[in-house]
């Protein structure tokens, strides 16, 4: 299998590393955050804006795109890219997530500090068999399969350049077994058959150029050491594109570095890893210390529907509250750092205003904002491990010495 | 008075008129269709955005802005063009229209077919006499006064290029002795007063330089013949910078062609004429070929947000349901004869997707075709006045021809 991922420089102090993915529609250069792309728009932005703001890719949610407008529909229209206008590299996951948050929302939702997508679902709209997972839409209640090879068939329609393997989410709380049992004898075998039906549209790949379409697996095991080495053994040693950490994260941002750190070294070094669903800006540079490629999160767009804009400012949680009565009369840009479109034209007064006059334009400003913040971030990093000074950049940005 | 406003060619059949309005923020090619900025955001777009898509001069709403931030605010940071980052021409009108709203919104929304813009508002909420209008805050009750001296002050702290005079505006259905008497006895001296306030500010202007803030006089009269040839004349008599068409323009669009030709024959041909909140596109070109320079309307950008496109349709009266199921392969773009972003990189079933998903970016698109392509239809109008066209232009959107 050819190198689809490249490192071009290690920081000699952690495990964090600089990077390129080779996709079909360009190259990334990691450590990278991908804006999400929930339905096909990272939401309020154009993808210029995203483009022009150091974004290099971005992440669409099968399970979205399958029930609105349909991946046959996408597929016709000339597959995502063509369709939402995005002509450099995507990455769709493989619609487990929302499936199982259907059931297990609540849970997933109390440890993450986030509220429940759907209102009023109920356990009983999913069920979860070692073939799959039938679930009802929350749009017209009408019932539908997802499948390992389903999965990779939406996606595969869809285009992607990245694509997940199909797997079980167990609940944050289940225990040893729980986990153990999920990952052995549901995650683990539906990868393999992601693996195989994936093959049988794409050859294994060889030749220089990157694959159509990448296949990544996904390294479960909760927040069990044994669990997660043997996960990131057996996945690594088949033929994936590259590699996500996924399932239950822990309760605490110590408890996901912990499960980083139980994970990484067991992963094969020459291919990309993916910590799903991370974004914050604490968790990002300690996700790329511990050796993490790749990032996405929808919290720079959703903080931004909400008013909050990130700022370089560790005791306030990297966060700005724009309805905050202090930001009336400030002239400043949102952050002082940052280079975006908003910080270069926009008070933090005019945007304060936006918000109490409920104008759209300001979650525009600020999505932007966050997106452009996060991937200056990653990028000044990347930087930072190809001129040696990762460990400077860390504790420049989190106060304290690495290690 | 030096002249602001410069023809460059007339149309020999019509009463249409090319020119160049000058302000201090630069020159408006007219004839311009002016996009509404209400609050200090033309709803959902960019400056840059409006200005690519051949935008010059945006309105602002002092009423709205004296409410929420306030114009002091504004002032304080710098004028509302620093505040809101549009560095071209920007007209604010008196406040007038809104406050007046406010005691017969209900009729001027039954005519115009807009639903109200704040729901339980009650007459009691506005106190008319001849020396202003005394009215309560919607956002906390509070009360204010405009008086015409006040409605210009507020604007000179707005600091748009060019203001507009406070008048009153009679109900829909007002008859000739109410209109007469509202003209006689408010407007015109009303307009006056802001005229002789104005000048104790800016004394008349001479040099070549436009004024800081051009003051714009509003013609009134209602359906009434002699009232409007009347306030033509008294009105353009008057040092005002430009002159709008103003106050009751009838029950139907034919009604409101006869007003502006009833009009505008009285109205100076060296000054610019705004006829006030009309946009729709046949009113654009039977406006223009009736001798109006300049229009603005919200319509553009509150279509957008409820998913109609304006398109090249005279069949469709022009606009296109972007949420009709019929779109939902269609991979045309919204208006094959439209040059805008939207135009250039989205097709319909992506639009009429992201409208039933609900997504921002649906609202942000049409948004802004819908202003382009009033500002492509003006440009247009504009170059075929100078190419000695127009009526043939008239004829080719309009289907018959002119006269």
């Amino acid at each position: 299998m050819p190198d689809l991922f490249q490192i071009v420089a290690c920081d000699p102090a952690s495990r964090a590393r600089a990077g390129v993915v080779r996709t079909a529609h360009g190259s990334v250069e990691t450590p990278i955050f991908m804006p999400v792309g929930t339905r096909g728009t990272v939401k309020a932005l154009s993808p210029e804006e995203v483009r022009a703001h150091r974004g290099q890719i971005i992440l669409g949610n099968t399970y979205h795109l399958y029930l609105l407008p349909g991946h046959e529909l996408i597929a016709r229209r000339g597959g995502l890219h063509r369709f939402m206008h995005w002509d450099g590299p995507i990455l769709t996951d493989s619609g487990g997530f929302q499936v199982f948050s259907l059931v297990y929302g609540a849970i997933a939702d109390e440890i993450k500090g986030r509220r429940p997508q759907h209102g009023d679902l109920k356990p009983n709209m999913v069920k979860v068999t070692d073939d799959g997972v039938l679930f009802r839409s929350y749009i017209d209640g009408s019932e539908h399969l997802f499948t390992p090879e389903r999965s990779i068939a939406i996606q595969h329609q869809l285009g992607a350049d990245i694509i997940l393997c199909f797997d079980e989410l167990p609940p944050f709380r289940a225990g040893y077994e729980y986990t153990a049992r999920s990952m052995h004898e549901r995650t683990h075998l539906w990868e393999q058959r992601c693996l195989t039906y994936h093959q049988q549209r794409y050859s294994p790949h060889t030749g220089p150029q990157p694959p159509r379409q990448a296949l990544f697996g996904i390294v479960h095991g909760g927040v069990f050491p044994d669990l997660r080495r043997e996960s990131a053994e057996l996945l690594g040693s088949m033929p994936f594109d590259g590699l996500c950490i996924g399932g239950s994260l822990g309760a605490t941002k110590a408890q996901m570095y912990e499960v980083v750190d139980m994970t990484v070294p067991y992963m094969p070094d020459n291919r990309a890893r993916h910590l799903l669903g991370v974004g914050d800006v604490d968790d990002l540079i300690e996700g790329t210390a511990r050796g993490i490629d790749m990032f996405d999160c929808v919290s720079p767009t959703r903080l931004g529907r909400h008013g909050t804009a990130l700022v370089r400012d560790r005791e306030r949680n990297w966060k700005l509250n724009v309805t905050n009565a202090a930001l009336r009369e400030d002239d400043a840009p949102l952050d002082a750092w940052c280079d975006c479109y908003t910080c270069q034209h926009y008070s933090r007064a005019y945007i304060h205003y936006l918000f109490r006059a409920k104008e759209l334009f300001g979650i525009r400003l600020v999505s932007l904002h966050n997106v452009a913040f996060l991937l200056k971030l990653t990028s000044e990093m990347r930087a930072s491990i190809i001129a040696g000074s990762f460990t400077d950049f860390y504790a420049a940005w989190l106060g304290r010495a690495w290690g």
